[in-house]
């Protein structure tokens, strides 16, 4: 499949969920463009695309958190992106391995 | 903390990841607004926003495929949802278990 196929959305943006590769969690939530994920199969490492400073953002950069590509997968309707990753450290700003550590309801039961 | 408090987009939406809460496999992804999660908390089965048919969806409904709430988890910023579900059947409207069957680049090993 190539990149073109992928359909983003008015942005020319696509969602990427990021699933730590050893244990399953998830770790975090990004958007892509074609670029950043031409630079991600180009060097391994992952890179999106940051809204707020509208700019390519290679992950761990500035952090040393950097993730390291391990599967690239799509949905059925060619828009949505999961990555499986070797995460470096944190992937949360916050420090936390994963950015999603608060629950709003039900148990935590098997996590 | 209040659903009020979420961050939704400026169509009233937030990104929802849903993993399987038995395996950790990510199953789909989907938009939910704060109807739809009002909906969700109070009868315990995912209810998303569909954006091409412009109205609520409780999952299952048409294809007995539900998913029961076990955990919902917000991230560091608020502005994405985790879903931990108890998945009937196959979450992809192709059958498929999980939307995220097809690979784009690296190696399957470890899912």
């Amino acid at each position: 499949m190539d990149l073109e196929a992928l359909r983003v959305d008015e942005r020319g943006l696509i969602p990427v969920i990021v699933q730590d590769a050893e244990n399953g969690q998830v770790l975090m939530f990004a958007w892509a463009n074609r670029a950043s994920l031409e630079r991600t199969l180009a060097g391994g490492r992952m890179v999106y695309w940051s809204r707020s400073r509208q700019e390519l953002w290679r992950k761990g950069d500035t952090s040393c958190h950097a993730q390291h590509l391990v599967e690239l997968l799509v949905d059925c309707d060619e828009d949505v992106l999961l990555a499986r990753v070797h995460q470096n450290g944190a992937a949360c700003h916050t420090g936390a391995r994963s950015c999603f550590f608060r629950s709003l309801a039900g148990t935590p039961a098997g996590r």
